[in-house]
Protein backbone atom coordinates (compact mmCIF):
# COMPACT_ATOMS: atom_id res chain seq x y z
CA UNK A 1 0.00 0.00 0.00
CA UNK A 2 1.33 3.44 -1.20
CA UNK A 3 1.76 5.80 2.16
CA UNK A 4 -0.65 8.31 1.94
CA UNK A 5 -1.27 11.74 3.67
CA UNK A 6 -4.03 14.08 3.80
CA UNK A 7 -3.89 18.08 2.91
CA UNK A 8 -7.21 19.29 4.98
CA UNK A 9 -8.20 22.42 5.90
CA UNK A 10 -11.31 24.91 5.13
CA UNK A 11 -11.91 26.08 1.84
CA UNK A 12 -9.62 28.63 0.87
CA UNK A 13 -6.93 27.93 3.53
CA UNK A 14 -4.38 27.34 0.95
CA UNK A 15 -4.24 23.59 0.82
CA UNK A 16 -3.47 23.24 -3.25
CA UNK A 17 -0.81 25.80 -2.90
CA UNK A 18 0.82 23.45 -0.38
CA UNK A 19 0.67 20.50 -2.59
CA UNK A 20 2.15 22.39 -5.37
CA UNK A 21 5.16 23.47 -3.21
CA UNK A 22 5.83 19.74 -2.02
CA UNK A 23 5.31 17.78 -4.70
CA UNK A 24 8.57 19.25 -6.51
CA UNK A 25 9.91 18.98 -2.74
CA UNK A 26 9.62 15.16 -3.47
CA UNK A 27 10.44 15.43 -6.84
CA UNK A 28 13.45 16.63 -6.23
CA UNK A 29 13.82 13.48 -3.66
CA UNK A 30 13.51 10.72 -5.65
CA UNK A 31 9.65 9.79 -5.02
CA UNK A 32 7.02 9.75 -7.29
CA UNK A 33 3.89 11.81 -5.96
CA UNK A 34 0.27 10.92 -6.93
CA UNK A 35 -2.78 12.50 -6.01
CA UNK A 36 -6.38 12.44 -5.17
CA UNK A 37 -8.32 15.28 -4.86
CA UNK A 38 -11.54 14.91 -3.15
CA UNK A 39 -14.94 16.74 -4.81
CA UNK A 40 -17.60 18.03 -3.22
CA UNK A 41 -19.06 20.51 -5.82
CA UNK A 42 -19.15 18.48 -8.73
CA UNK A 43 -16.33 18.57 -11.07
CA UNK A 44 -16.37 18.62 -14.87
CA UNK A 45 -12.29 17.81 -15.79
CA UNK A 46 -13.34 17.13 -19.71
CA UNK A 47 -13.89 19.84 -22.33
CA UNK A 48 -17.28 19.91 -23.63
CA UNK A 49 -17.38 19.13 -27.47
CA UNK A 50 -14.30 16.85 -27.00
CA UNK A 51 -14.63 13.16 -28.75
CA UNK A 52 -14.33 11.99 -24.89
CA UNK A 53 -16.90 14.49 -23.38
CA UNK A 54 -18.96 12.85 -26.68
CA UNK A 55 -18.55 9.00 -25.48
CA UNK A 56 -19.89 10.09 -22.10
CA UNK A 57 -22.59 12.37 -23.08
CA UNK A 58 -24.02 9.81 -24.84
CA UNK A 59 -23.75 7.38 -21.69
CA UNK A 60 -19.99 5.50 -21.69
CA UNK A 61 -19.78 4.10 -18.21
CA UNK A 62 -15.89 4.54 -18.02
CA UNK A 63 -14.01 6.53 -21.14
CA UNK A 64 -10.50 6.46 -21.35
CA UNK A 65 -7.95 8.59 -24.03
CA UNK A 66 -4.11 7.80 -24.53
CA UNK A 67 -1.54 9.05 -25.74
CA UNK A 68 2.43 8.49 -26.12
CA UNK A 69 3.47 10.41 -23.31
CA UNK A 70 -0.40 10.21 -21.18
CA UNK A 71 -3.73 8.69 -20.74
CA UNK A 72 -6.80 9.82 -18.36
CA UNK A 73 -9.99 8.34 -17.51
CA UNK A 74 -13.62 9.40 -16.35
CA UNK A 75 -15.42 6.88 -14.83
CA UNK A 76 -19.07 7.18 -13.50
CA UNK A 77 -19.86 5.39 -9.84
CA UNK A 78 -22.47 4.13 -7.99
CA UNK A 79 -21.13 5.05 -5.02
CA UNK A 80 -18.22 7.29 -3.86
CA UNK A 81 -14.70 5.59 -4.23
CA UNK A 82 -12.68 5.34 -0.12
CA UNK A 83 -9.48 6.57 -0.18
CA UNK A 84 -7.41 3.81 -0.39
CA UNK A 85 -9.59 1.87 -3.23
CA UNK A 86 -8.71 5.19 -5.07
CA UNK A 87 -4.90 4.99 -4.48
CA UNK A 88 -4.90 0.45 -5.01
CA UNK A 89 -7.53 0.87 -8.37
CA UNK A 90 -7.08 4.10 -9.86
CA UNK A 91 -3.53 5.62 -8.61
CA UNK A 92 -2.35 2.13 -8.69
CA UNK A 93 1.62 1.33 -8.49
CA UNK A 94 4.32 3.70 -9.72
CA UNK A 95 4.07 5.84 -7.01
CA UNK A 96 5.84 6.24 -3.94
CA UNK A 97 3.56 8.61 -2.03
CA UNK A 98 0.28 9.62 -2.42
CA UNK A 99 -0.76 13.35 -1.02
CA UNK A 100 -4.71 13.23 -0.91
CA UNK A 101 -6.58 16.85 -1.00
CA UNK A 102 -8.85 16.94 1.32
CA UNK A 103 -11.04 13.51 3.16
CA UNK A 104 -10.35 14.80 7.11
CA UNK A 105 -12.39 12.21 8.00
CA UNK A 106 -10.12 9.53 6.52
CA UNK A 107 -8.08 7.29 9.26
CA UNK A 108 -4.35 8.60 7.40
CA UNK A 109 -1.96 10.69 9.11
CA UNK A 110 -3.33 14.26 8.24
CA UNK A 111 -1.82 17.86 7.54
CA UNK A 112 -3.91 20.96 8.11
CA UNK A 113 -3.38 23.89 6.48
CA UNK A 114 -4.86 27.06 9.23
CA UNK A 115 -5.38 30.15 6.85
CA UNK A 116 -3.82 33.31 8.17
CA UNK A 117 -6.54 34.98 10.76
CA UNK A 118 -8.74 31.80 11.03
CA UNK A 119 -10.95 32.72 14.14
CA UNK A 120 -12.01 29.38 13.97
CA UNK A 121 -8.98 27.36 14.81
CA UNK A 122 -7.88 23.93 13.42
CA UNK A 123 -10.91 21.73 12.12
CA UNK A 124 -9.14 18.72 13.16
CA UNK A 125 -7.83 20.14 16.51
CA UNK A 126 -7.97 16.71 18.64
CA UNK A 127 -7.98 14.18 15.77
CA UNK A 128 -5.28 11.76 16.54
CA UNK A 129 -4.35 11.16 12.93
CA UNK A 130 -3.51 14.90 12.82
CA UNK A 131 0.46 14.78 12.51
CA UNK A 132 1.22 18.90 11.97
CA UNK A 133 -0.26 21.94 10.76
CA UNK A 134 0.54 24.34 8.16
CA UNK A 135 0.27 28.36 9.49
CA UNK A 136 2.19 31.61 9.78
CA UNK A 137 0.80 32.12 12.92
CA UNK A 138 1.20 30.17 16.21
CA UNK A 139 -1.19 27.62 17.34
CA UNK A 140 -1.92 25.92 20.82
CA UNK A 141 -2.81 22.51 18.90
CA UNK A 142 -0.15 20.06 20.82
CA UNK A 143 1.53 18.67 16.89
CA UNK A 144 4.12 20.20 15.07
CA UNK A 145 3.82 23.10 13.03
CA UNK A 146 5.33 24.29 9.54
CA UNK A 147 5.10 27.71 8.37
CA UNK A 148 3.23 28.07 4.76
CA UNK A 149 6.96 28.49 3.00
CA UNK A 150 8.49 25.93 4.87
CA UNK A 151 7.83 23.31 2.08
CA UNK A 152 11.51 21.51 2.52
CA UNK A 153 11.07 20.80 6.23
CA UNK A 154 7.18 19.66 6.12
CA UNK A 155 8.55 16.97 3.14
CA UNK A 156 11.20 15.65 5.20
CA UNK A 157 9.01 15.48 8.48
CA UNK A 158 6.43 13.46 6.49
CA UNK A 159 9.37 11.55 5.05
CA UNK A 160 9.97 10.15 8.51
CA UNK A 161 6.15 9.75 9.69
CA UNK A 162 5.23 7.70 6.17
CA UNK A 163 8.21 5.85 6.70
CA UNK A 164 9.46 7.13 3.12
CA UNK A 165 12.23 5.55 1.65
CA UNK A 166 14.60 7.29 -0.92
CA UNK A 167 14.22 5.13 -4.12
CA UNK A 168 18.30 3.88 -4.81
CA UNK A 169 19.31 4.62 -8.11
CA UNK A 170 16.50 6.47 -9.03
CA UNK A 171 17.13 9.45 -10.60
CA UNK A 172 14.76 12.10 -11.37
CA UNK A 173 15.46 15.28 -13.88
CA UNK A 174 13.36 18.26 -13.45
CA UNK A 175 13.53 21.24 -16.36
CA UNK A 176 12.07 24.49 -15.23
CA UNK A 177 9.69 22.92 -12.53
CA UNK A 178 8.70 19.97 -14.66
CA UNK A 179 9.91 16.82 -14.43
CA UNK A 180 11.43 14.98 -17.47
CA UNK A 181 10.93 11.30 -17.99
CA UNK A 182 14.72 9.41 -19.32
CA UNK A 183 14.31 6.32 -21.55
CA UNK A 184 16.79 3.53 -19.71
CA UNK A 185 19.67 4.04 -21.87
CA UNK A 186 19.29 7.91 -21.41
CA UNK A 187 19.56 7.58 -18.13
CA UNK A 188 22.38 5.50 -17.27
CA UNK A 189 24.16 7.57 -20.25
CA UNK A 190 23.58 10.44 -18.15
CA UNK A 191 24.33 8.91 -14.44
CA UNK A 192 28.23 7.64 -15.98
CA UNK A 193 28.70 10.51 -17.69
CA UNK A 194 27.85 12.64 -13.98
CA UNK A 195 29.72 9.99 -12.32
CA UNK A 196 32.87 9.75 -13.99
CA UNK A 197 32.84 13.55 -14.28
CA UNK A 198 32.83 13.63 -10.45
CA UNK A 199 35.41 10.64 -9.72
CA UNK A 200 38.16 13.21 -10.72
CA UNK A 201 36.86 15.59 -7.96
CA UNK A 202 38.35 15.24 -5.10
CA UNK A 203 35.87 14.25 -2.02
CA UNK A 204 33.59 13.29 -4.61
CA UNK A 205 35.31 9.77 -5.51
CA UNK A 206 32.80 7.77 -4.26
CA UNK A 207 29.98 10.01 -4.69
CA UNK A 208 26.67 8.15 -3.96
CA UNK A 209 23.66 10.55 -3.93
CA UNK A 210 23.97 13.48 -6.45
CA UNK A 211 21.97 16.33 -6.45
CA UNK A 212 23.21 18.84 -9.09
CA UNK A 213 21.15 22.19 -9.71
CA UNK A 214 21.67 24.29 -12.29
CA UNK A 215 19.65 27.82 -12.31
CA UNK A 216 18.61 30.07 -15.35
CA UNK A 217 21.54 32.04 -16.46
CA UNK A 218 19.10 34.50 -16.24
CA UNK A 219 19.12 36.86 -13.70
CA UNK A 220 16.18 36.17 -10.66
CA UNK B 1 -10.95 -9.90 -21.05
CA UNK B 2 -13.47 -7.60 -22.08
CA UNK B 3 -14.37 -7.72 -26.03
CA UNK B 4 -13.28 -5.10 -28.11
CA UNK B 5 -14.20 -3.23 -31.24
CA UNK B 6 -11.74 -0.76 -32.78
CA UNK B 7 -13.88 2.40 -35.03
CA UNK B 8 -11.51 3.57 -37.47
CA UNK B 9 -11.37 5.76 -40.07
CA UNK B 10 -9.77 9.09 -41.86
CA UNK B 11 -9.86 11.92 -39.61
CA UNK B 12 -13.67 13.31 -39.84
CA UNK B 13 -15.34 10.26 -41.44
CA UNK B 14 -17.59 10.06 -38.53
CA UNK B 15 -15.88 7.98 -35.91
CA UNK B 16 -17.37 9.66 -32.80
CA UNK B 17 -20.40 10.21 -34.32
CA UNK B 18 -20.93 6.31 -34.96
CA UNK B 19 -20.12 5.56 -31.46
CA UNK B 20 -22.67 8.37 -30.09
CA UNK B 21 -25.31 6.16 -31.79
CA UNK B 22 -23.45 2.56 -30.99
CA UNK B 23 -23.51 3.35 -27.24
CA UNK B 24 -27.48 4.15 -26.54
CA UNK B 25 -27.96 0.94 -28.77
CA UNK B 26 -25.90 -0.84 -26.60
CA UNK B 27 -27.38 0.65 -23.31
CA UNK B 28 -30.79 -0.01 -24.36
CA UNK B 29 -29.66 -3.61 -24.67
CA UNK B 30 -28.44 -4.27 -21.15
CA UNK B 31 -24.81 -3.62 -22.01
CA UNK B 32 -22.50 -1.16 -20.02
CA UNK B 33 -19.99 0.61 -22.47
CA UNK B 34 -16.56 1.51 -21.68
CA UNK B 35 -14.83 3.51 -24.19
CA UNK B 36 -10.86 4.53 -25.30
CA UNK B 37 -10.43 7.35 -27.34
CA UNK B 38 -6.27 6.69 -29.41
CA UNK B 39 -5.39 10.51 -29.19
CA UNK B 40 -2.42 11.25 -32.15
CA UNK B 41 -2.22 14.89 -31.58
CA UNK B 42 -1.71 15.60 -28.01
CA UNK B 43 -4.96 15.86 -25.65
CA UNK B 44 -5.61 18.13 -22.54
CA UNK B 45 -8.40 17.20 -20.76
CA UNK B 46 -8.14 19.23 -17.59
CA UNK B 47 -8.65 22.80 -17.22
CA UNK B 48 -6.37 25.49 -16.57
CA UNK B 49 -6.08 26.75 -12.80
CA UNK B 50 -7.88 23.46 -11.60
CA UNK B 51 -6.79 22.34 -8.73
CA UNK B 52 -6.30 18.59 -10.62
CA UNK B 53 -4.65 20.75 -13.41
CA UNK B 54 -2.14 22.58 -10.15
CA UNK B 55 -1.16 19.44 -8.93
CA UNK B 56 0.07 17.79 -12.56
CA UNK B 57 1.70 21.40 -13.22
CA UNK B 58 3.86 20.76 -10.14
CA UNK B 59 4.81 17.61 -11.40
CA UNK B 60 2.89 14.75 -9.94
CA UNK B 61 2.87 11.42 -11.82
CA UNK B 62 -0.77 10.42 -11.41
CA UNK B 63 -4.00 12.72 -10.35
CA UNK B 64 -6.92 11.59 -9.63
CA UNK B 65 -10.40 13.44 -8.21
CA UNK B 66 -13.63 12.01 -6.79
CA UNK B 67 -16.58 12.50 -6.14
CA UNK B 68 -20.25 10.56 -5.38
CA UNK B 69 -20.49 10.54 -8.66
CA UNK B 70 -17.76 10.11 -11.09
CA UNK B 71 -13.90 10.10 -10.99
CA UNK B 72 -11.04 11.07 -12.68
CA UNK B 73 -7.85 10.45 -13.69
CA UNK B 74 -4.75 11.63 -15.75
CA UNK B 75 -1.21 9.71 -15.66
CA UNK B 76 2.14 10.46 -17.59
CA UNK B 77 2.87 7.30 -18.73
CA UNK B 78 6.62 6.81 -20.04
CA UNK B 79 5.13 4.70 -22.90
CA UNK B 80 2.02 4.38 -24.63
CA UNK B 81 -0.20 2.11 -23.23
CA UNK B 82 -1.37 -0.55 -25.91
CA UNK B 83 -5.30 -1.64 -26.27
CA UNK B 84 -5.16 -4.49 -23.79
CA UNK B 85 -3.63 -3.00 -20.79
CA UNK B 86 -5.84 0.15 -21.21
CA UNK B 87 -8.93 -2.62 -21.26
CA UNK B 88 -7.23 -4.29 -18.34
CA UNK B 89 -5.68 -1.51 -15.97
CA UNK B 90 -7.61 1.15 -16.67
CA UNK B 91 -11.10 0.51 -17.69
CA UNK B 92 -10.74 -3.21 -15.40
CA UNK B 93 -13.65 -4.35 -15.01
CA UNK B 94 -18.00 -2.92 -14.66
CA UNK B 95 -18.13 -3.03 -18.61
CA UNK B 96 -19.31 -5.63 -20.96
CA UNK B 97 -18.15 -4.09 -24.13
CA UNK B 98 -15.38 -1.87 -24.95
CA UNK B 99 -15.54 0.27 -28.11
CA UNK B 100 -12.38 2.07 -29.15
CA UNK B 101 -11.93 4.81 -31.68
CA UNK B 102 -8.80 4.52 -33.23
CA UNK B 103 -6.40 1.63 -33.05
CA UNK B 104 -6.73 0.80 -36.76
CA UNK B 105 -3.08 -1.41 -36.24
CA UNK B 106 -4.56 -3.33 -33.25
CA UNK B 107 -5.33 -7.28 -33.95
CA UNK B 108 -9.69 -6.92 -32.83
CA UNK B 109 -12.26 -6.65 -35.04
CA UNK B 110 -12.58 -3.58 -36.70
CA UNK B 111 -15.71 -1.26 -38.47
CA UNK B 112 -14.21 1.41 -40.70
CA UNK B 113 -16.05 4.49 -41.12
CA UNK B 114 -15.41 5.93 -44.92
CA UNK B 115 -17.04 9.10 -45.16
CA UNK B 116 -19.16 10.17 -48.67
CA UNK B 117 -17.18 10.44 -51.45
CA UNK B 118 -14.05 9.47 -49.96
CA UNK B 119 -11.72 8.76 -53.63
CA UNK B 120 -9.36 6.28 -51.62
CA UNK B 121 -10.98 3.98 -50.18
CA UNK B 122 -11.18 2.53 -46.88
CA UNK B 123 -7.80 2.47 -44.72
CA UNK B 124 -8.35 -1.08 -43.69
CA UNK B 125 -9.14 -2.91 -47.05
CA UNK B 126 -7.78 -6.09 -47.30
CA UNK B 127 -7.02 -5.99 -43.19
CA UNK B 128 -8.61 -9.73 -41.78
CA UNK B 129 -9.56 -7.85 -38.45
CA UNK B 130 -12.09 -5.40 -40.37
CA UNK B 131 -15.20 -7.06 -40.08
CA UNK B 132 -17.80 -4.62 -41.15
CA UNK B 133 -17.28 -0.71 -43.20
CA UNK B 134 -20.20 2.29 -42.59
CA UNK B 135 -20.55 4.23 -45.40
CA UNK B 136 -23.84 5.55 -47.18
CA UNK B 137 -22.72 3.98 -50.78
CA UNK B 138 -21.62 0.87 -52.12
CA UNK B 139 -17.97 -0.19 -51.67
CA UNK B 140 -16.09 -3.43 -52.61
CA UNK B 141 -14.44 -4.61 -49.79
CA UNK B 142 -16.16 -7.91 -49.25
CA UNK B 143 -17.35 -7.38 -45.47
CA UNK B 144 -20.59 -6.21 -44.43
CA UNK B 145 -21.64 -2.71 -45.07
CA UNK B 146 -23.89 -0.54 -43.19
CA UNK B 147 -25.44 3.03 -43.31
CA UNK B 148 -24.31 5.38 -40.95
CA UNK B 149 -28.22 5.39 -39.46
CA UNK B 150 -27.96 1.64 -38.83
CA UNK B 151 -26.68 1.43 -35.63
CA UNK B 152 -29.25 -1.06 -34.46
CA UNK B 153 -28.31 -3.39 -37.43
CA UNK B 154 -24.47 -2.89 -36.67
CA UNK B 155 -24.65 -2.77 -32.95
CA UNK B 156 -27.02 -6.85 -33.46
CA UNK B 157 -23.80 -7.87 -35.76
CA UNK B 158 -21.01 -6.87 -33.25
CA UNK B 159 -23.14 -8.82 -30.75
CA UNK B 160 -22.72 -11.66 -32.93
CA UNK B 161 -19.25 -11.12 -33.85
CA UNK B 162 -17.91 -10.29 -30.20
CA UNK B 163 -19.80 -12.98 -28.53
CA UNK B 164 -21.32 -10.20 -26.26
CA UNK B 165 -23.91 -12.07 -24.01
CA UNK B 166 -27.07 -9.34 -22.76
CA UNK B 167 -26.33 -9.84 -19.32
CA UNK B 168 -29.40 -11.34 -17.34
CA UNK B 169 -31.68 -10.03 -14.67
CA UNK B 170 -29.46 -6.30 -15.50
CA UNK B 171 -31.78 -3.49 -15.40
CA UNK B 172 -30.77 -0.55 -17.88
CA UNK B 173 -33.02 2.58 -17.17
CA UNK B 174 -32.04 5.77 -19.68
CA UNK B 175 -34.06 8.73 -19.42
CA UNK B 176 -33.57 11.20 -22.28
CA UNK B 177 -30.88 9.75 -23.89
CA UNK B 178 -28.65 9.41 -20.33
CA UNK B 179 -28.10 6.54 -18.52
CA UNK B 180 -29.86 6.60 -14.81
CA UNK B 181 -27.94 4.45 -12.33
CA UNK B 182 -30.41 2.51 -9.96
CA UNK B 183 -29.50 1.82 -6.28
CA UNK B 184 -29.98 -1.73 -5.73
CA UNK B 185 -32.99 -1.43 -3.68
CA UNK B 186 -34.70 1.06 -6.42
CA UNK B 187 -33.57 -1.20 -9.14
CA UNK B 188 -35.48 -4.43 -6.87
CA UNK B 189 -38.49 -2.25 -6.38
CA UNK B 190 -38.67 -1.07 -9.84
CA UNK B 191 -38.02 -4.42 -11.13
CA UNK B 192 -40.72 -6.24 -8.96
CA UNK B 193 -43.55 -3.28 -9.75
CA UNK B 194 -43.31 -3.94 -13.35
CA UNK B 195 -43.13 -7.93 -13.23
CA UNK B 196 -46.02 -7.47 -10.87
CA UNK B 197 -47.73 -4.99 -13.28
CA UNK B 198 -47.38 -7.39 -16.03
CA UNK B 199 -48.13 -10.78 -14.56
CA UNK B 200 -51.80 -9.25 -14.55
CA UNK B 201 -51.28 -9.11 -18.85
CA UNK B 202 -52.47 -12.15 -21.16
CA UNK B 203 -49.38 -13.58 -22.86
CA UNK B 204 -46.99 -11.02 -20.01
CA UNK B 205 -47.47 -13.86 -17.41
CA UNK B 206 -44.00 -15.21 -17.14
CA UNK B 207 -42.11 -12.37 -18.98
CA UNK B 208 -38.32 -12.39 -19.16
CA UNK B 209 -36.69 -9.39 -21.35
CA UNK B 210 -39.05 -6.62 -20.67
CA UNK B 211 -38.02 -3.49 -22.84
CA UNK B 212 -40.16 0.08 -22.19
CA UNK B 213 -39.86 2.98 -23.66
CA UNK B 214 -41.81 5.56 -22.74
CA UNK B 215 -41.80 8.61 -25.40
CA UNK B 216 -41.57 12.38 -24.47
CA UNK B 217 -45.52 13.99 -24.52
CA UNK B 218 -44.13 16.11 -26.92
CA UNK B 219 -45.22 15.64 -30.30
CA UNK B 220 -41.83 14.88 -32.33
Amino acid sequence: MTPIVCIVGRSDSGKTTLIERLIPVFLARGFRVGTIKHDVHGFEIDHEGKDTWRHRQAGAEVVCISSPEKLAMVRRVEEEYGLERLAAEVVGGGVDVIIAEGYKGAKKPKVEVVAPGDAAGPLCAGDPDLVAVVSDSPLEVGVERFGTEEAEALASFLEERLFLRRPKGAVRLVVDGRPVELKPFVEKALVRTLRGFLSSLRGCEDAGEIELRVFSDEES
